[in-house]
């Protein structure tokens, strides 16, 4: 039987890629995915049959759904693409336009994978020390290698804030590429994100998803931008990318915004209350937050990270990314005082 | 305001390309999509909750499913990958492993489609008057091309015969890329497919898919094949590809075999019915088939499309394939009627 290689098969980029592992370690209390804690307080499947037939495609152009986040995000139709989840999009933004590919880093670690998973050049400039935008740098970027796209995630992840509107503005008036503002944590932010600046800018994109605010399991990510963007990238879209399932459910979840906006007020509320506490545990120093998440630093990170687990409590080590960092996703009052009574007891502890 | 020709910032390869249509034309009766006639006898919702938590993120290795797949094709879960649809499988296979790209024309269009999305080189060879693999022109763009994939969608849409396994043996054996066999029509064919040769030829690789027995709306696709290559692929997938619901639904589909294997066998001794009435109408030449469809060639085919759009009944038509063809998806034995009776009509009227 012939022998081969299928490393050495594979795209040069891709031979030392390493998949995205979304580790699954089981633990009582789960804090570690930025999901809601929240589901909605019926079976929605029990209450009708949730979509037409399993025999059939689904609509390829998803038009109800459409029109719907089209009403809910004040853009018309043609702003729209849907995607199954907002990492299709951004692949699809990449394969559309292809690289450079800019943004800060840390950020949302899908841009350089997906970048780097098409063949495309990626470039990842550090934020400045207060997790801003570095503008001088990133503007030196965008001139020097002039990125057909930038993302910038704002809120960011894993940082939590939001970086400046300016140094935003900025750099969308500097590229000549498509800037994609990120706001996939938008719903918890304080500040009224960028999609009411969409008519400004020919060059913005909006990247909006229902995974962090209670529907992480039907992967329904929004791309809102100019209709002749939206238009290429489409081009590149597979017809039945966003299946039955998905497209009715993300309906339901947009008919229960009542719902789900009192679920965020709880998540920001208690993120609040979650600041204030990881503020008065020593060797603790919390960031700010406009997501539904906490960043924080702690001696012994790893350490305290690995005890966590072992009381039974999940969070993020983002040691690789920041020195000594962890992040923890806003829970249910429940799960947040779980965590709080074993983060002190796991700092507390000896080494 | 910045003007901002997006046409001219895309891909080189991306500017002429056209988004795949797949045309909504409402009628009485569907048999235009290769779709199951049947879905399930019961309401699998209403059933049971169908996952357990619309807040988290789907399992990002489907472990569940795998298992269940493995067992089904009897293969090991290292030589499974899944994806949303057998299209975006095709999609990660072009992404993995760049162009060329081999295919016999006509065929399923996606593969030429996603080549050109993705900027890769696309060859499509036609096929012999028989509509099976023209072996030396085949061999000779292995040759000349040395594609890293060729696809055989055996049995093939839109011809719906599958083609000669010593000439499918004959291109896997000169070809030192991969071929992928597409088995999508594979449980309506009275051969037996490609799956028993998986340990004999390390660069055969096997798509299969749920969508044409019965779960279109799913979204549910299969790529079987060496766990290198498995590996390889599996470096580009996006790690929730396949949501919460798709993973549940199609596990249920599984424990439905019974039920989806006599509705498989409903079509294919209807497709029998069919292919012999077919013959009996005057101007209408069918093409024997292993397919859940029918090619067949009908005197002045563009207009029989249209009359029988207007009788209720909306088929393929593939004239800008194959001269005067049209393609009918085998429906229940109803609509199967009902298309008889109007093609009669439509062949039978004037011009």
């Amino acid at each position: 039987m012939k022998t081969i290689d299928f490393t050495k098969l594979a795209r040069r980029n891709i031979r030392s890629l390493k998949p995205y592992e979304a580790k699954e370690i089981p633990c009582k209390v789960k804090l570690d995915a930025n999901e809601s804690p929240y589901s909605l307080p019926e079976n929605i499947f029990m209450k009708k049959n949730i979509f037409r037939s399993l025999n059939r495609y689904p609509d390829p152009d998803a038009k109800e759904l459409k029109k719907t986040v089209a009403k809910n995000f004040k853009v018309n139709i043609g702003n729209i693409l849907l995607g199954n989840g907002s990492d299709e999009l951004i692949y699809y933004l990449i394969t559309a336009f292809e690289g450079p590919v800019l943004y800060p880093v840390p950020t949302f670690s899908m841009y350089g994978i997906i970048s780097k998973a098409s063949g495309e050049k990626a470039i990842g400039i550090p934020l400045d020390k207060d997790f801003d935008l570095d503008t001088d740098k990133m503007l030196a970027a965008v001139k020097k290698y002039n990125p057909k796209l930038v993302f910038l995630s704002s809120p960011n992840n894993p940082t939590g804030n939001c970086f400046s509107a300016d140094r935003i503005l900025k750099i969308i008036e500097a590229s000549k590429g498509i800037v994609v503002v990120d706001e996939a944590y938008q719903p918890f932010s304080s500040e009224k994100g960028f999609l009411p600046l969409l008519g400004d800018y020919k060059n913005l994109a909006i990247l909006r998803t229902l995974s962090k605010i209670g529907f992480a399991a039907l992967r329904v990510g929004f791309l809102i931008g100019d209709p002749g963007m939206i238009k290429e990238v489409n081009k590149v879209r597979l017809p039945f990318n966003l299946n039955s399932a998905s497209q009715a459910l993300a309906l339901e979840a947009f008919k229960r915004k009542k719902i789900v906006n009192s679920q965020i007020k709880n998540i920001t509320s208690e993120r609040e209350r979650l600041l204030e506490e990881l503020d008065n545990i020593g060797g603790i120093s919390p960031y700010p937050s406009e997501a539904n998440f906490i960043l924080f630093r702690a001696k012994n990170a790893n350490i305290v990270y690995h005890r966590l687990i072992k009381e039974g409590v999940l969070i993020r080590n983002l040691g690789k990314a920041i020195k000594d960092a962890l992040r923890v996703t806003i829970g249910t009052p429940e799960e947040n005082g779980f965590f709080i009574t074993a983060l002190r007891k796991s700092v507390g502890g000896k080494k």
